[in-house]
């Protein structure tokens, strides 16, 4: 017999891509003060739902006093199922900003149907599968009046700029986060119609390398050749980090990493994944690039790495500008892997920098935020009720991968709450996260709905 | 017996100064589109002063037409002195952007005295200059009704990004443009008091070199380990274009380099410059940088530089974006010096940047505009007459240097109209030229004004 929440959630579905629609709608960008409004107001339209569907003590719990206010947490709970285990559902409704927006074809806060798909930024990171669990709590909860475990819901609004908000109050180990496990809803199928579930992740340490030579910008003219040019000391630090290889020189960075064991990059191996398709209609460049002798799930999973994310000073306006500037400013990160810890490889690499300053020049080290790297183990009986409820809803065997984002409250879901974490998503490979042209496949927004309720009834016996 | 001129320019000096605030409040930047208008404002304003005060056959010169069209030059004639030289008199009304914006104490277009300075962008490059020049021809026709030679005026509007319209006026050898010698307001006294003509210009090429990796952004944790980051393959261009001593490490760029004169390093070597002084007054770095062997002035006068202006792309705001972008593209400039020319040092850049591009990435390397270096040999009658007026305002023996920057159309007049130049200039070496808190000193302008009379009267013998 299928499951009536299932047949609820099929009959509903309508409804559920209209009311998706209408949050994304909201421009919840969390990195720009200019959206912090926005930002609540994707809070409050959640918590509304989760009132709305029957949850209950539905509220925002407001964070970062501290640093001058910062996104609100929404929770809720439902917590009558006696003898059941307690689920912790995570999500986040912040986004990425849109720019560059030119490159959109619909415009990101307007969200479009085409080809199958739904464009918006945050379509699928992470609004489509936050309104999926919620639309999977609606369905049980209509259909049947209950729920088949008890469940907790935290959504955060920070996670796209280091969620500080939910780690300060999950560090506070509340009462009302006391579960048994927790699903989080923020990754993708490993290939369309493959039924995957991420059991690592990176870490990440994002910083800012400023470079400061003179007080004031001067005209390159009269100064150049004398006075020292930050943009020059940034390339040339830049290039003393990184090899051409992607090879990362910071001495002792690599001390702490521990490779995968050869039964997990056997399974690797049996992937469906060719490297060159990959690099076709994913990546799009003229070759891949990255440490030798690693293949690129390797790479992108289980080394660490470094990259560039912007930089600023001088003049990048239309036409010349004459101008060496006082400063410049690098947006740098760098993923983690198992066993590395941020503090120690921010400290390598800050200790690195400060050691070749070029000439004339002086450098801040600043880290933004951070985040552990953390493996799942995969022999729980709730990694097993994901893939029993996973290979109904889609027929075939579940696959177990690593991600090379990073999700931090998976580990401090460990380490503070002692949780493991059942990573289950819906996205797919080429789904824009963080770009231009963000999509989620409607098919597979409607079978994350049905795997979610699936999950949730397996996971209650 | 005092010039009657120089006793007009004392008593009207309050409105000069008026005069020259009204004009530095047209914020004719001409890199930027958005002010077109005001470049336009800015040539038509000095056109009716030039009118007022008895120039004749004026008119704007409209530019550029084959580029969507460009900024106009401000023609003036005099030509009544029957049997004495004809002078052309250059200028430019544009100024360069006024960022970074929250740097400047009082408004770049609301022009302040502080200090016996007065505050704006182009107070010293060169409006302050254009209107010393207007103002000693209205104070010779206002005192004596006639002019000691015959004069020419050509003021340009695309100084600061290039000089295109200029250069294609000059090409065509208009007979509007016949002279005996050019007079070049657009330069700097070496210090404060010590009166100063500027005989030597390094010339330049202003590119933008574009590096181009994925076809799209990317996320940094999905793709960081495979797809080529742009910024650091810029990173490491850069890094093999110039060493840590800014010696520029393209083959072959030093070997059409020519050495000044013993002669002339002697006079240099006997300039009241000290260059501690130099690094805390003027550039604020902790120390500064070049070439090993070659002192500030040979570095910033004689030697070539290259310098990078900024670097486009990717995430900038505040906080945190994840992205590797597609592209990255950096402002760089390199100033030249005799005997290097603009078309094969650019052609000698572009062929070592193709060859050093790294794995994973294209370039394209784009020549934004040039302009040739300069030397002015000092035994004409001109320069003689200069020297002679100076000594009289300033009270001192004129001393010959050269300029950092480029003043392309100095090289014009030169081989186009076979013009020797008289660059003779009023501003200071801390002017902040192209940066926050550009400056003209009051006494300099005053002096400046008077220079000019007595220059034009001397010159007309």
């Amino acid at each position: 017999m299928p499951s009536p929440a299932v047949e609820y959630a099929r009959q509903n579905h309508p409804r559920f891509l209209h009311e998706l629609k209408a949050l994304l709608r909201i421009p919840s960008v969390s990195t720009l003060p200019e959206h912090k409004g926005d930002c609540h107001f994707a809070a409050e339209v959640l918590a509304a739902d989760l009132s709305k569907i029957g949850m209950e003590n539905v509220r925002l719990i407001e964070t970062g006093e501290d640093r001058g206010g910062g996104h609100p947490l929404v929770y809720a709970d439902w917590l009558h199922a006696a003898g059941k285990p307690t689920v912790l559902v995570y999500g986040h409704y912040d986004v990425q900003p849109p720019d560059p927006l030119d490159e959109w074809i619909s415009p990101p806060f307007e969200p479009e149907e085409r080809n199958g798909n739904l464009y918006a930024r945050g379509a699928v990171d992470d609004k489509g599968q936050v309104i999926a669990q919620v639309k999977a709590l609606e369905s049980l909860l209509a259909a049947t009046g209950k729920l088949p475990l008890n469940v907790r819901v935290l959504f955060e609004g920070e996670e796209e700029v280091g969620g500080e908000g939910i780690a300060s109050y999950v560090a506070t180990k509340p009462a009302d986060l006391k579960a048994d496990f927790a699903l989080i809803c923020d990754t993708e199928l490993f290939a369309p119609g493959l039924p995957t579930l991420c059991v690592g992740i990176r870490g990440m340490i994002y910083t800012e390398l400023e470079v400061r030579g003179a007080k004031t910008d001067l005209h390159s003219g009269m100064y150049g050749g004398a006075a020292p040019n930050p943009f020059f000391a940034l390339a040339q630090i830049l290039a003393k980090l990184k090899d051409e290889d992607g090879h990362i020189l910071i001495p002792g960075f690599y001390d702490d990493v521990v490779a995968p064991s050869e039964e997990e990059l056997a399974a690797w191996r049996s992937l469906p994944f060719d490297e060159e398709h990959y690099r076709l209609t994913e990546v799009g460049s003229k070759e891949l690039v990255g440490e030798k002798g690693y293949s690129v799930l390797e790479r992108t999973w289980a080394r660490p790495t470094l990259e560039v994310h912007g930089i600023a000073g001088g003049f990048i306006g239309a036409g010349a500008k004459t101008v060496i500037p006082a400063k410049a400013t690098a947006k740098i990160s760098m993923r983690l892997v198992p066993d590395m810890t941020p503090a120690h490889a921010f400290a390598q690499y800050k200790s690195f920098v400060e050691k070749i300053v070029p000439p004339g020049v002086d450098v801040e080290v600043r880290l933004i935020h951070s985040g552990d790297a953390c493996l799942i183990p995969v022999d729980n009986p709730y990694i097993r009720a994901a893939t029993l409820a996973l290979k109904e809803v889609w027929g075939k065997e579940t696959v177990f991968i690593r991600s090379g984002g990073s999700i931090p409250i998976v580990g401090d879901f460990d380490r503070q709450l002692g949780l493991p974490s059942v990573m289950m998503g819906f996205g797919l490979p080429d789904d824009n996260l963080h770009a231009p042209n963000e999509k989620f496949n409607l098919k597979n927004f409607e079978l994350g709905i049905q795997s979610l309720i699936r999950f949730l009834e397996e996971a209650g016996g």
